[in-house]
């Protein structure tokens, strides 16, 4: 077992005996000595080897080294480890190694990248990305639990889809035809109405979208909640408001260093604009002369849009609230207010939709005559609206799709970026 | 939005004005008054509602009370709520409830309880498992969290099965055919190799099991650890021990409540005697005239051992070791010292099998070859593999399951009961 990492070892005293194990991530060699980069899960240190230790190192081999900690100015960070033994962990068996990650950028596509995941993310700029996702997911969980919210796990094996089955995966299940969940939707309805109150789930959504694009992935992971006796969906941007400060300040205390690697400086406080979507409709067409699809805005949209908030309100964020119940699930609360409208929010980060959220219907009469009205059959619902009839409180939620929120944050351009193994169109290995 | 619970109103002052929200758990119909009991998240409380206030009532039906919290002789706790104003939140559509929630023990089969689960969820003993459950995987999470692992979310679309294929569930996935992850074996191997060294997921796992059992889920959630940089499986077995360990403490300070519900009483110490599977046998054999099957311990065998465990060593856990390479998988670690056996492990608790753990092969010409040898196509498992060609760290792991390990802390009959919504080979719904 390791009991000390490359990290560990700047403040340990001159002379100190250590063993270090990693991965040989930078090789020069001197003939009589070899200068060597070994990298661990915590940083990179230099280590020297003696020819007489004799040993034939390849980059990327796994080794174990025993030696003394030394100060060397010209060695970086101003330490080194001068190798008494060394042994090979993890030997190599390849020609070549598919792209460099020891130096700089990685210079292959993101494709040969995700072909080689294993390797691209040894590099420490791609590792970096997933310690901030980390971070996110912890982020969420603590704000959460720390506002009497309780995790619950709820089955991605479903009997029916949440919007009457399309863009649904099928799973033979024995001898029935199952779904793989494209939300927990209706399970974080159920568990709020069990008594919960307040829930959030985070795990895995399937979408059988057909794009291949920056932005979409097959299977993702969802930070959702779901919270029982609200007013109305304001209360839930609230707590998503609360949430991306809470975030903020989290990960810049947790990922200072990773931040400084992308060269990213998150804001002191958040402060999430809210305007309708009809609003926002009308001011892409006046200052932008952009017309928007009936009842949304599309992604060109989305970014000039994104633009008019930073602009006006020096905000990355904005709240596109109130769109028309013919866009939203049939589970979406209709609002009072305005005719046609529900009482839904969309979350806009940086000119993405990062969080599609709002109030639910929790009556059972009301839910069932909005399942029919929309056209689907009521029956196939039963599983999830007889639910509604012994006694649902007002409720709202959110999800948040994790690999937007960690390429957003980041400035990745990609969103295959933010998946340690992504899965799309064309994608299923490794 | 709620700003106080049940649970809050005991420490304030007598008269205070408070506004509760919850569910109606039980009436007692005076003509004149009546006491109600109003259960949220928190706890259950007794209201006092005036005939004035003109309301009728129902089970389950969710309400908002404002009253004065009073002192109150003959009520539970001492304490009760005379309500001023009620209103209701949310109706109810039922003529009878499936069955009784405030009367103790649930009168019906566990099948109609899982058929109604967000009504028996709302029995406080049945709550209090998945508060249970929570806090088992907070603890896992805690534990490994501060040992320096880092937190995964890993495909379960998957190109081909762990184990060769069988048991698996198939879906249809654009024009492929693809498969739910039976466990994130390959995945946890490839991001201790591709430089996280320790990861953990905690995530759902699918077995197409032709078993419906007491014991077995077809979709359950799966604790799931690998460690690079092991001698050997031992470290494993600490590592586990030493999480029960900090899992028992934890619980018994977070769910002491709960444990009482089920009284539970857990050991201050857990020490887990380490036994190899053969001499395990040979006991069996001896002491209780138990033949095993070759190379495993059934069922049968699993209870009378773990009485055997329990009476010599005082230990409701047991490792049992060295499994035969037949009965293992392909990528298990060959034991040195004994021929044909694998440096593996499975955990015994209460006489079910939590965990199968243990180190893996981590040499690429020697993983190819066990593959061959067990008579599997090498070329199907190149995604894997070919991984292990850039210098992979001697490692080794385990999973272990959820919901068997909170069926067992809490002594309950089914595993179906530790799960939210379970799916079994004849249920996927609700």
């Amino acid at each position: 077992m390791k009991d000390i990492y490359v990290k560990d070892v700047a403040a340990l005293e001159d002379g100190t005996e250590v063993e270090l194990k990693g991965w040989v991530h930078k090789i020069y060699d001197l003939g009589k000595i070899s200068f060597v980069k070994l990298r661990d899960k915590t940083g990179i240190i230099q280590i020297v080897i003696d020819e007489s230790l004799n040993v034939k190192l390849r980059l990327e081999m796994c080794i174990a080294v025993k030696g003394k900690k030394v100060k060397n100015e010209k060695a970086p960070e101003g330490i080194e480890v001068q190798v008494d033994e060394l042994k090979v962990l993890g030997k190599t068996y390849y020609d070549k190694l598919p792209f460099a990650i020891n130096a700089g950028k990685i210079k292959a596509a993101l494709e040969t990248q995700l072909d080689h995941r294993t390797i691209s993310l040894r590099a420490p700029k791609i590792t970096a990305v997933f310690k901030v996702q980390e971070k996110i997911a912890d982020a969420f969980k603590d704000y959460l639990k720390g506002q009497n919210f309780t995790e619950v796990y709820t089955p991605k094996i479903i009997a029916s889809g949440t919007e009457g089955g399309s863009e649904l995966f099928t799973v033979n299940y024995f001898d029935h035809r199952a779904f793989l969940a494209q939300s927990p939707q209706f399970y974080k309805q159920m568990m709020v109405g069990s008594g919960f109150e307040r829930i959030f789930e985070i795990g895995h959504a399937y979408r059988a979208e057909l794009h291949n694009t920056y932005r979409h992935l097959n299977e993702y992971v969802s930070l959702d909640l779901e919270m029982g006796f609200i007013e109305d969906e304001f209360e839930i941007m609230d707590l998503e408001e609360g949430f991306m400060n809470y975030l903020f300040k989290y990960i810049k205390k947790e990922c200072s260093a990773e931040l400084k690697l992308y060269n990213i400086e998150l804001p002191e406080e958040v402060k999430i604009p809210r305007i309708t979507l009809f609003d926002a409709q009308e001011i892409l067409l006046k200052e932008y002369g952009k017309r928007s699809p009936k009842g949304n805005i599309d992604n060109e949209g989305e970014k000039l849009f994104a633009e008019y908030v930073k602009k006006e309100y020096g905000s990355d964020f904005v709240f596109l609230t109130k769109y028309p119940a013919a866009k939203r699930p049939m589970y979406t609360m209709p609002d009072d207010e305005i005719e046609g409208a529900t009482r839904s929010f969309d979350l806009i980060y940086k000119g993405l939709e990062i969080t599609t959220g709002g109030q639910r219907i929790h009556d059972y009469e009301e839910l069932v005559a909005n399942i029919a009205k929309m056209g689907f059959k009521t029956e196939e619902f039963e599983f999830y609206t007889d639910n509604f009839r012994y006694g649902m409180p007002p409720h709202g939620g959110l999800a948040i799709g994790l690999e937007r929120l960690t390429m957003k944050i980041l400035g990745l351009d990609n969103i295959r970026e933010a998946a340690l193994l992504p899965r799309d169109m064309k994608r299923i290995t490794p």
